[in-house]
């Protein structure tokens, strides 16, 4: 199935806040209608590519835009807001980027920054370490990686992919940047859950795939050291930027809907029900989980320039900072946004529910991403902060 | 589209408890892939039917099975656990006679009722007294009824509707019990919406559709005496049920998913994700919600019954009694319930979200349904009660 | 220090209700003064002595009052609504004598029976099973118990005690029933807590008091069947009711309070404070719980007393269920209480924080009554029991 | 009574930050018996006398420390961790010179200013505009103030008062700065509340006390422009610095208590009780509490800063804004501060209820102080920023 696309945006501006804002008005248009059909984006994803916005995170001596991880992520949260799988893929296309930059070598990252510039690529996901069931096995001067893989975001329609495989006999993982259309790799359309539908976050398989020595990052490898280890918390501060968009966009909708269509409750003492005294209540509890969220999303961001900016002479206790700020992002934006996803009906009422007008696509796409990794786990981790003085243990989810 | 229907249960039994089991486990079968097309249930409703519980509600001396408000409403619950959408039309054909036997003479009701026992009619419902569109015109001996009608939840497939007009020029409700075949009448197959989606609680269009005069329900008449004031609660308990079972009906499949297919988080420190400390913490607080929602409703049930063989002798106090039990009730049911539907993917983990399981349903029907009137005035209900001693004025959602 | 006495109850039925609903307006009066001195409430504890209460769970046979552990434990609720600390002394009488019921031989509790109906015995606590500070040393044909206690409630002013003891080199309690003047007992005024602070639960100490073979109760001794089993049960409820009386004392204190004295904001829109929309939101909320923990109280003790009543013939799927539904009433009121004793303050304003009013006692008693045991250990049995379906393992506390 | 006071600290250095980090250590040392006696906490005012930041927020070219608002709150905060009633008054010298600064003429605030630092005055409140009873009556060339005022924080011990008086007959108030010992001026010992014990905010009386023309402070007057309506956004983030430092405060010394004395529960899968699943869950819940509160404070902090550098040249639009900013930090600050000061207990245990370590005093002082105005219409006023972009109305609440 195809949507019919709308008129696509005049890019008349050079700054990145201002073409992710355009974009996301212009996905805004179709994504209730393609969160209904899920499948690949491909307009969206080319409009994107046309868009600048896949350079955002290069630095300029490569030919990118050298946005801040705090523009970058500022970018990924405004699109979000319309359609948070758009903004999921387009936010992994810069985890991609932070996972060659973090694992890889120089002449890796130098030359995959300059290709991707140059070819204007878009980075897919196939990186899933929970999935163990892709081997690698080691040859004269390459790898074989067979087996499959779960959770490929963005994979299909992509121009290159992280790839992970454990290393045959060892609990290890190999990492490596190779391109998609690589000989033995096949990407199934078999993503179909109850969010975030156009992320196509489905599974591949690596049948006898060859990788060259020079296609794995292993200097200094995944996590190998403590700058290393800020991929994960990239990974998680765009989560949090994601939700919080999610948020921000349930709100707006909510917001727009109420003064133009909701009803008054016939037992309201307001006049309207933009001015009932529990629909101010609710607005106001939904403003202050957003400002928290808003507060905690950006003093991480900073925080994150800060430690990027490091480089390797990041200490494991700024890191431990870092994941401290960027965990506490992340449980506000998806407990509150869960909140707000599920309460704004209240303000709206019963006709609010009618499938064309696709509010519940915010809770879905929310819940479904939120259970990347249990929010318990980091609220666990925060508490072992504050009552141990113990900083988290740098993972691939923490 | 239509649904490859499973083998019909072989009704085994005359307890309306058992029967209702079977149904619920019938229903279950199906109950995600008709969540996806939507429409008329129409074998479900016939298996209805031919289940001798549409005439559970009626007493035994005019042919039903004698069921007291209690039984009518667990019948609801086990339903709902399994088909929320079902469960609604089941207990509207409850909440019908209910109207005609509140609403109605004796004569009425009599006849009415060995009717429906007679016909197995299934009634529906196009009363919303929100909606004020359809108007109706005295003329000599009958009365013309003309206008839209929204929110008429199990009108199409029905055999009889209780339908309901202003009276033209006043702020009166004209109610009336009238053959759903009735000349004039249209059902619209528009019902579209994010949740209770096989409820077909769209629109009505009559045109002026002739109403005899001892079709229409007078004496007393819409909540016409403190008797006839139970109409109300009883549809607020009805719904009240109905979310209790979504959300039993929830952590009965998560906790069969959680058994059978959840993985431990890596970080866990249990054997398994069944034994996790968080996962055991959220099932204890899901338990503690679900009984105390089951407390509630029972205990309401058991006043209702005991209001109900009242009859015109009730007192507004003892209807005051009953009526803030079920608001109670209904308000732990509904907010509990947004709860569970909600949290239990936190215990099942990020594959639960495959759109094949269709767990997102649940939060969706019970998300749509408790929106039929606000929570937040129910609670302000339950406050001028407790803090004011002032019972809730009777209306057709108090 | 004393407290200036108001004139005692005039004792004019024989119904245990209104006996303790008489008590309970009578104590009432000096509660605030007696909450700032602390000690031992002599006077009252005089009075429940006058009151006949002390024998209310003792069977008609033996000449106690014969009521069930729903009247008991409703006495202790409406106590409670006053007067925390003496409803938990008072409610310990009845644990202390059920612990002889349970762990005694029927010499052992018919004998203590008679005796505490004879000379109005009443019954402290020293049984603290944490604490495994006594030791007692088997002897010739009896035991000594030497060492400390700690938690001692309601030991200073008891006739009897219920002590327990580590049995020399066995993990094993010893638990007897001796006069409280016997030789060797020192018991200090040592309860200075921030609430309950007429409880008395303060230290023992046990300096080689010699325990007579026929005042231990070894059969079946602690825990010893599954009938005896059911005496932590009956703790973990007068707790729970004891939990309950005070939510219910707080809000009925904070409604009055507000309906005489409380002013409205400049900002409402409401007349006077009683009808302000937040002031009334939260009374619903107030009442929700209130109705919920209510609706679980009861039908816990409805349980226990058919449990009792099964004496030893209860199996431990009987008790399990029991068990459960205590738990769950006692979440339910302890969670619910913190809430409603720190947000009844949001209703009555800033004035009615003066220490005269002592509306903050509610809370302190509160906070410290529900730290017997932790309450997320009690959420963890239930999520055990729900989700596994494993009930919980009889211990002290569960 | 009086308290034996800990040695002085010794200031050894210039820096406001350690000065109050100082002063706090030194106040944690008798907080707990000061809360139990009450009343004026004369040697610790004299501390704060001899601290030299009485003159904190007055700029340098006064004579002042030159404080920005985010250092004076931040002093403010740290002293709240250790002793809010000190906190509380400390940070109302700083209320009243900023009253001073924004209600009256440049003559009469470098007068007063430089009076302030030669003098060292300790100013105190006699403001409540909630208070109408002091009535003033204008006389040629001065007013008479008469009549009774509550809620006067720190006046006792206090140099100078800003007083307010209805004028005569309108519905306006004036507002003056005058000498404490002026004639006719009586305050008096009586608050006695449950929290926020020395603060002495009882009650005074003005008996035909005779204000001068120049000590009234007429231009702009009480809220007379837009920068004026700053002070009481100055008192709510004052309110809201208190309100994190209790909860911060609290949170500090039960992580001690835990770390040191508390006891793993019998049924704890972990080796100590710092290692408990749920204590580490309760800890993490209370970081992000609390890290919420502490990033929109400082935010709050620095819009006002900013505000106040833009003086009368003010819009309504950035007032709007600081207005906001800091209803939000007060009320994540106040709710979570209430939850934080329940709830640590639950990670102590039943012996952190031992009256002399006083845990109760933060639940206290903050039940108390929150009740300043009411939280829900704080809620309110955000709600309807967000939902109707209708900015707060200057008021002295908002």
């Amino acid at each position: 199935m195809s949507v019919n696309q709308p008129k696509k945006p005049t890019v008349v501006t050079d700054s990145p806040i201002l073409i992710a804002t355009s974009l996301s008005e212009w996905l805004a248009q179709t994504v209730i209608e393609r969160d209904r059909i899920g499948g690949t984006p491909k307009a969206e994803r080319d409009i994107i590519r046309d868009s600048s916005l896949l350079t955002l995170s290069i630095p300029t001596q490569y030919g990118g835009l050298g946005g801040s991880w705090a523009e970058t992520l500022e970018t990924v949260r405004i699109i979000a807001r319309a359609d948070s799988s758009i903004a999921h893929v387009y936010a992994f296309q810069h985890l991609m980027l932070a996972t060659v930059r973090l694992f890889g070598s120089p002449e890796q990252w130098e030359y995959l920054f300059e290709q991707t510039v140059s070819q204007n690529w878009f980075w897919g996901n196939a990186l899933n370490p929970l999935d163990t069931r892709t081997v690698s096995v080691q040859h004269e001067g390459w790898r074989d990686f067979t087996g499959k893989k779960s959770f490929c975001s963005g994979a299909l329609d992509s121009d290159m992919l992280i790839a992970s495989a454990r290393q045959d006999g060892l609990d290890r993982l190999v990492i490596a940047a190779i391109p998609t259309q690589r000989a033995g790799i096949t990407l199934y359309e078999d993503w179909s859950n109850i969010g975030q539908r156009q992320t196509d976050s489905g599974s591949a398989d690596f049948n006898r795939v060859r990788v060259e020595e020079n296609e794995i990052l292993v200097n200094p490898g995944p996590l190998g050291n403590t700058f290393a280890t800020l991929r994960p918390l990239i990974a998680q501060l765009i989560l949090s930027n994601v939700y919080l968009g999610i948020a921000e966009g349930a709100f707006n909708s909510a917001k727009h809907y109420t003064q133009t269509q909701a009803r008054r409750w016939l037992l309201s003492t307001a006049d309207r029900q933009p001015n009932d005294p529990y629909a101010l209540e609710r607005s106001g509890e939904f403003w202050v989980t957003l400002e928290s969220a808003r507060a905690l999303n950006n003093r991480a961001a900073e925080l994150l320039d800060r430690a990027w900016a490091r480089d390797t002479r990041l200490t494991e206790s700024e890191r431990a900072e870092v994941a401290i700020a960027i965990a506490t992002a992340k449980v506000v934006s998806g407990r509150g946004g869960l909140d707000i996803t599920t309460r704004i009906f209240d303000i709206m009422g019963a006709r609010s529910t009618a499938a064309e007008l696709g509010f519940d696509r915010f809770w879905r796409n929310l819940r479904t991403y939120t259970l990347h990794d249990p929010i318990d786990y980091k609220i666990r981790e925060l508490g072992d902060w504050t009552l141990n003085d113990q900083p988290p243990r740098p993972t691939f989810y923490s």
